[in-house]
């Protein structure tokens, strides 16, 4: 019925398309300018990859800086795959005018041919993509819009920490965060299984390494569990049923079950986390079946008040702070 | 794309159609005559209506009296509902020479129009179905076909039992065994929430009377044991995430977890229990989602192992023996 899609390989294995837009934000001439009240960032609560830009932002403190536009999590049946702002008046964002997200990539490039992307931030001076580049984006706004942290805002990537923060940026994304994806993506048994193997294996790590953790680094929250954050969050609402991810729930794993509840209950995690938004890109939408069904039936489980249960994770720590400031 | 499925009905709600053959097994000239030898009971190992028969049948030992064809748990794509003797030489039911389940609904009844089902009983004199009273036949098995048991065969349904029994046998096939499909096939959201609410109230009151009992009616497995646990032994892999019944996994309710690893562990329970064969039905054959999609992966999990792990709920039972004899 469908063609097989284009980040499909031969043997059946997801592979995610390469971003088109990465001029690093900075401070030379061939860099992005950092400046307030110029750029708008725009994302869908659905999506993990801006969840993680949207959860830093928040906890640096950036919302003054760096305004927000919010895309339904539902895509648009308009025969592409695209992100419509059909929450807002009119099916328009306020501040670019504009109805979908791929309005800004051809803006930008009018050959663009790939997917339109979420986190993508737009100059609000050209209406043109400039940087989709979700997997440095929160360390632009750790490092490059330092001024514009608010006061005493946390350091969520110390110096000392990079190198190792960067390790664990790869691999969070090779096995967990795109993991699921290649999961759920999988064009053939092979490749879904070891995709599989793959994501637990990681996460059995975690696990192990979060009994005496209180996060992956240690005492303080930093940018790798805001990577690790946004997948775990949606495990068991989308991917476990929706992905075929169902060796065990999160919460079956107490450690990281623990974790996820302590980061969820943090300021900058659980207020920007929408399961309703979440659960329904995932089951309704028609990214994960191109073939429309007859019925599309929204599971009403799991119970997710379970995230505000008490996680009892400052043990594991000696700090009263849980951020580096 | 399709039609609407004739089990669905104006409001979306997943009616099952009634048993064509429902002719009782008994004494009377209006009966099926008890008769060792002389039927077939056809099943497929991913059928819990027909799982229910066969457990039943191994508890009892009819194994010598009534025979057994096997049909693959795959449909075949023929552009029909059916069951196939895929699993056989030339793909035949050896006894009855048939390659379809429909073909002996279709000696009996030329005009035969429904669904053809398993359990279905054959008289093998005339390779006509009989019975498909799937609610009935595990019952006439432990009353009628009685001089045919084993010796020091258990009890099922004993006398004093009886009214109870049935009691939960209806309220067992409306919320729970039915009660999954009507989640899983709701046409509506209302339907489906219907279908769920129901069906988790009712396994919540079922945690709470085997906190402190060991089987529904106490110290002895009965037939309403068999009925709930063909349901039981299909949640966690299969119905959870493809019939989103996803408000929590049967492993995660203690009682019930304990008390289905002991029927589990039981023989005629555990060993008729095909979890391979129930994973690919479910999650491959097409009758869950009758457009074909272009890819079909078989989720890895859960982890099945977990059922053989000691289930400690001899403590609820002052008895040595689990069977009434």
């Amino acid at each position: 019925m469908s063609e097989k899609p284009n980040e499909i390989s031969q043997d059946g294995s997801f592979k995610r398309q390469t971003n088109r837009f990465t001029t690093p934000f900075g401070q030379k001439k061939e860099h992005l300018p950092v400046e307030a009240d110029r750029y708008r960032l725009l994302w869908s609560p659905a999506c993990p990859w801006a969840h993680r830009a949207v959860i830093v932002r928040s906890l640096l403190g950036l919302e003054d800086a760096i305004s927000l536009g919010t895309t339904s999590p539902m895509r648009p049946n308009i025969g592409r795959v695209d992100w419509e702002f059909s929450l807002d008046e009119q099916n328009q964002d306020p501040v670019l005018g504009i109805q979908y997200v791929s309005e800004v990539y051809l803006n930008a490039d009018p050959e663009y041919t790939g997917r339109p992307t979420v986190p993508v931030m737009v100059d609000t001076e050209t209406n043109k993509a400039v940087n989709n580049d979700y997997f440095n984006l929160t360390n632009y706004f750790e490092v490059e819009w330092l001024d514009h942290h608010a006061e005493g805002a946390p350091n969520l990537y110390p110096e000392d920490l990079r190198e190792e923060i960067d390790e664990w940026s790869d691999v969070i994304f090779q096995d967990i965060n795109n993991g699921v994806y290649k999961c759920g993506f999988a064009h053939s048994q092979k490749a879904y299984e070891q995709a599989y193997d793959q994501l637990f294996a990681r996460l059995d790590e975690l696990e192990e390494r979060l009994a005496t953790n209180r996060f992956v680094h240690g005492d303080y929250i930093t940018d790798t569990d805001v990577r690790l954050y946004t997948t775990l969050a949606r495990f068991d609402a989308a991917y476990y049923n929706g992905f075929n991810t169902n060796r065990n729930l999160i919460r079956e794993m107490p450690n990281l079950w623990g974790y996820a509840r302590d980061l969820y209950q943090t300021p900058g995690f659980g207020d920007t986390t929408d399961f309703d938004s979440i659960k329904r890109h995932y089951h309704l939408s028609i990214t994960i079946d191109p073939d429309k069904k007859d019925t599309q039936i929204l599971p009403k489980g799991p119970d997710l008040t379970a995230w505000d249960v008490p996680h009892d994770r400052e043990r594991l720590s000696s700090q009263t702070d849980k951020f580096r400031r």
